[in-house]
């Protein structure tokens, strides 16, 4: 960590929520728990827990936790935040509800993945900053009309969920037409760039293509406070950028309704392969494939198991804890700009 | 061109070629003629003419304008070369036969999509620097193994030919995971970014992600002395970037007969959404389309045409000379950088 001496990149993001450097924690469900969300505030990050799917014992639990580990750090604190699934929240919206009654206001709260208006206006009328990822162009007037105070510029080589329609954006294209829009239409509106960044070159680029910053997913499932297993973490070590797909494989064998507009990208692994250009005879009889999966998951085979991480995969080689993540991005970032 | 004056990115790439800018010209076929390449020759990038499918009579009148163009200027045409695809020439390779036993030698030939293994061989036999154009990690071991001076990483945001399997990567992700690579196998052999590069801020994120230049197609399909014709490339400029789509559907239409793991990018127009999804039904009876199609060509309805354009099409909102192109993007990289 020595070489972060001085190493210090200051953009509207970190002004906005007083951070040390314009990195975020994505909201990852099931991998970005309290201790994550937590070590990245810590780092000076925007940490952001995973409420995912909504469900209110999850996330209060691992929020609960966040706030606790970071109680008495009133500037962590202050930059601790959730993220949620805009059409999972229609059907559930407990942990939402939850979280805006909390003593720990977040500072930000991410929607992904639907109309993000109802849940905008909510947190607007309670002073919380509304981040809303998008992946393409034509969802940003709907994000800049609900209110939203930043927008999360999601490429198609992130890891997870993402856009799966035939009109899915690249990294290196959505996030400089995205900066001239919104600085055309909104340009209050912070820029956070997704997809495919997990070391400082990818920090420095994004910053370069015009975002106030970057979420990171995938470099930060593979730490040492990431909720993800140590074999699936091992897993994503051992493989290169050119072995992920995505599509909606892993959501039928995980019993995930996902809307079709959307598909999961993880390791192209062998029970993946299986099924690939078959998606339709999987959902059609899947209970045989479930079984599989599940006793996959069980045993942590990851020939079977999803492990979850997008192209950046290829740029992992670590599994490093949190702060000196962080710090190590940071100054590379550094380096490479004025 | 005032703002150029003092802007200027020196990289392993200028310095081999003796490039003023760290760009070079995409060889697109029918777009890339000796004009446009003699005007990136002088703008100081490197200058590829399209060979495209190898044959001679177009090439050959191309190349021979370019180089008189540059005649004279010993500068500029050291910095004149050629593109070719690796399939195709295994067909034909008249033209690629010719360049070799011209008296303007081409300082560079880029290959493309196949094995470049024998093409760069007969290159290095003249001491003509062969540059290897791949879209996945997978494929970088041939082209180190068959001698290339450079890697072309191409991202499947470009327009035109890539990459159409599974694996396809994007130039965020693609970058920096070759640049890793080639360090530790190859580290002379220069890397050059391709797809999705249209300004000075994506020629600076592909230098901060590892590259040593960036190639440029659908921006420069967009000027003056591109041989795009006059309406389309109106339309690529009123076109967003969320509107283009990979598909097999222009090379059926174009009676191109392309491998099965390469698409081709282009605006995604009338004529394209209509056999989306139904391209066995087109290649099974495809002459009623191709008719419609070559009627579209004749007439420049752009709703039939294609408009050969990737995601950066979103960032071209004008119709520049290339001399101005080259200017004003060197000079927007060089004020986001050190």
């Amino acid at each position: 960590m020595a070489d972060s001496v001085g190493a210090s990149l200051h953009t509207r993001l970190t002004r906005r929520f007083d951070l040390t450097t314009p990195l975020a924690l994505a909201p990852m469900a099931m991998g970005s728990g309290g201790a994550l969300a937590a070590a990245w505030a810590k780092a000076g990050a925007l940490g952001l827990v995973g409420g995912g799917y909504g469900e209110l014992d999850w996330t209060a639990r691992e929020y609960t936790l966040a706030a606790d580990a970071l109680a008495g750090d009133a500037a962590a604190t202050h930059r601790l935040g959730c993220g949620f699934i805009s059409w999972r929240l229609e059907q559930d919206a407990s942990a939402f509800d939850w979280l805006l009654d909390q003593p720990a206001r977040p500072a930000a709260v991410m929607l992904s993945f639907g109309d993000p208006t109802p849940w905008v206006r909510r947190l607007r009328d309670r002073g919380i900053a509304a981040l809303c990822q998008i992946q393409s162009v034509a969802q940003l007037q709907q994000a800049v009309d609900a209110g939203a105070d930043g927008i999360v510029a999601q490429g198609g080589e992130a890891g997870g969920h993402g856009a799966r329609t035939d009109g899915a954006r690249g990294t290196f294209t959505l996030v400089p037409e995205l900066a001239d829009r919104l600085a055309a239409v909104a340009p209050e509106t912070l820029l956070l760039a997704a997809g495919g960044i997990a070391d400082g070159r990818g920090l420095a680029a994004a910053l370069v293509l015009g975002a106030d910053g970057a979420l990171i997913g995938s470099r930060a499932w593979v730490t040492t406070e990431s909720l993800a297993s140590t074999g699936a973490k091992a897993q994503a070590v051992a493989t290169g950028g050119d072995e992920t797909a995505r599509s909606g494989i892993f959501d039928i064998l995980r019993r995930k309704n996902w809307p079709a507009d959307y598909g999961f990208r993880a390791i192209r692994n062998a029970m993946h392969r299986q099924w690939e250009g078959r998606e339709a005879d999987l959902r059609a009889d899947p209970e045989p494939a479930i079984a599989l999966f599940e006793a996959g998951v069980k045993s942590a085979d990851f020939d079977r198991a999803n492990v979850t991480v997008g192209e950046a995969t290829g740029l992992i080689n670590d599994v490093p804890n949190s702060a000196a993540l962080v710090t190590r991005m940071t100054a590379e970032a550094a380096a490479l700009l004025p």
